[in-house]
């Protein structure tokens, strides 16, 4: 009795990034930010397999460098430390050095070896880091590390977000319960190819570390280098993902059944953090999933979509509730892709908005009521061949400009 | 007495874009606007040497397409008739065929051929023109040519465009005076390739087609095409040239000094007609003249110029007189040129603000200071090589957001 209630705490208790079994977080309050948390500890409890993508920006941040290089040297890892509130890119050597120390003294206080550690940083870009008031944190931090704090690790890596960004999926493989959890951070400049963005994934299924690698940057390309809030690419963004074998079964292997069930999951996951971190864009009022299909390649209609959740002038048409199709169909036009623009066809949450041969299908009244709402649905069909895609953004309001127009101040 | 007076008259009705001799133009309303002059004549009294460029879009406005066609087939050219209220883009056979008619009525009323007719179009994409009104706008117009009517075509071509954009220029070549006189219309959706933007330039020097062609091409390259408002490229954009000999001068040959005195002129009237265009975008209270200097080539310059110029974190840090240089480096970082981040040194209107090695030279609260005013002059030497680029941008305001989000209600 006494120990099927204790059962009952546990499952109560895990959640988000902890709910994989032998992960523990915690999330606090170190003094980068005025008062809110900015320092969170992501640990497991044995030797985790990592996988991780980056940001393709040119300017890199110290702690996108530095794990780059754990990565490159080690297969297993232990701990993820990630500071909010100060980016430490643009630092030269001593954010280098800064990034070390919170890798040095992750290490120490958790008794690992410094290369079993990632380090994220996001926040203020130039500006060197408070490494003293990290520090301190990291060792009140090794000390309350808990199953049951995995909601103050994700709100410890906002900056601008308005809400923490927490995923998670349950399945059997094998007969034996899996788990997998993530959080994200985004808000503002976030673009394909990791703008901006801090996403952590645990899981206690088991891999092999290339075929974990895969999986991470397969899903990430379909999901967060799917998103666009307002095409600025960060110099701190990552993804990194830790698989610890706590759910008991076998590493995975690609083709499998068990293995295709996870990937699918993981790829749930992903989608979900990224659709919150574009909700979650500065300023934004709708979450606009633009689909484009019938391009001549799915590459084509990556570009394509890309190119209209990019432009301002649709983005704020839509914030304005103008289904101004013509917006979009230049959008398509400049985007570099091949198309007939007779063959264009536009579809806003059902209601078919443009036919072929620059059909109007209904008149402007009509067709801007399908942008009520905060959910637009937008599919644009080019009737070429098989390519299609997906790429989720948000309108773009007076508030964008408030907020990004003030960030420092 | 009396002849020197007239003489003075003269002066004074001349201009803008009938400075030059030999030209007159008119501008009118005729319905497409509500109230707004929304058509605009301008003529050469005898046949002139024409050079256009068109927009880069894969979606070309049926006056683009029918334009193009008539440079295809013609040296000279007597007339250009302009709309503005319709774009008569993404509007199918049936709006080729009222491209065709605008140049046809043009030149009846004129006496003249069809393909001697450049026709152009700006304002609201989809929409079928009134071709009725815009036919009889064109017989009153006409009958209003004048060259004392400079001011009005200039404003006939406006959509939200806040002032007229003209420039001119008058220098000597081989004794004999030579004028250029220049009309643009911008405002939103501006960026390099032509984007939303209506340019006429006309002059009385006399030119072998191909030549005047190849020094528009130039001369645009290094000036319409160096804008960025909202990155945007519009499906309607193009700027002609009429070049008519009526000065009396030779046609200038390439590599001569009055070939050379030319160039430098229509360089300058063009960089004016843009950079007023810019400082015209939609909701800007800053004009941005972005240098890009030391880069390994004059193509990287102008990639991480634009870059910059397209950044919206950028832009509204600008707007909040917040100088962010992070951001800065973040859009050279991801501009995806080769440099060295620990190189790079910004300055803005004279103050260092960065120097190698990420050195911060000011404070923040005096670094923003450098951003009071209208002029924002923006200086990043990458430190690499020599190549060179300006670039220039306006500032991201909440207004923006206002006014193309309502565009069309």
């Amino acid at each position: 009795m006494f120990q099927e209630e204790l059962a009952v705490t546990e499952v109560e208790t895990r959640g988000g990034i902890t709910l994989p079994k032998g992960f523990r977080a915690v999330g606090l309050h170190c003094g980068v930010k005025k008062t809110k948390k900015d320092l969170a500890l992501i640990v497991s409890d044995v030797p985790a397999v990592g996988a991780a993508v980056f940001t393709l920006n040119k300017v890199q941040a110290a702690p996108v460098v530095l794990s780059k290089q754990h990565l490159a040297v080690r297969k297993t890892f232990r701990a993820i430390i990630v500071n909010s509130g100060n980016a430490n890119a643009c630092t030269g050597e001593g954010g280098y050095d800064d990034a070390c120390t919170m890798a040095d003294v992750t290490a120490a206080v958790l008794g690992v070896y410094p290369s079993e550690v990632f380090v994220a940083s996001t926040g203020v870009i130039g500006e060197p880091l408070p490494i003293e008031k990290i520090l301190r944190g990291i060792q009140l931090a090794a000390g309350q590390l808990d199953e049951g704090e995995h909601e103050s690790a994700a709100e410890a890596i906002m900056t601008t977000d308005t809400f923490k960004k927490v995923a998670t999926a349950t399945f059997e493989i094998d007969g034996k319960t899996v788990n997998i959890g993530g959080i994200a951070k985004g808000s503002g400049m976030i673009h394909p190819n990791m703008a901006t963005m801090l996403g952590f994934v645990t899981t206690d299924a088991a891999f092999d570390p290339e075929v974990l690698q895969s999986l991470v940057k397969t899903a990430a390309d379909k999901t967060f280098n799917r998103i666009v809030v307002d095409g600025d690419t960060s110099t701190n963004d990552m993804l990194v993902a830790l698989a610890n074998g706590e759910s008991g079964i076998e590493p995975l292997e690609p083709g499998s059944e068990a293995y295709t069930i996870f990937a699918s999951n993981l790829e749930r996951v992903l989608k979900q953090l990224a659709i919150d971190i574009v909700r979650d864009g500065e300023g934004a009022t709708k979450l606009v999933e633009i689909h484009v299909d019938g391009a001549w390649s799915e590459h084509d209609a990556v570009k394509a979509a890309k190119a209209i959740a990019l432009s301002p002038l649709v983005k704020t048409a839509i914030h304005g509730e103008d289904a101004n199709w013509g917006r979009i169909m230049a959008a398509v036009g400049y985007s570099g892709i091949e198309f007939d623009p007779a063959r264009l066809e536009i579809e806003i949450n059902n209601a078919s908005i443009l036919g072929p041969n620059y059909t109007v299908m209904l008149p402007n009244s009509e067709a801007n009521k399908s942008l009520k709402g905060d959910f637009v649905e937008l599919v644009v069909k080019l009737n070429c061949a098989e390519g299609n895609a997906i790429v989720w953004t948000c309108d773009f309001s007076e508030q964008y400009v408030v907020i990004n127009g003030s960030y420092r101040s």
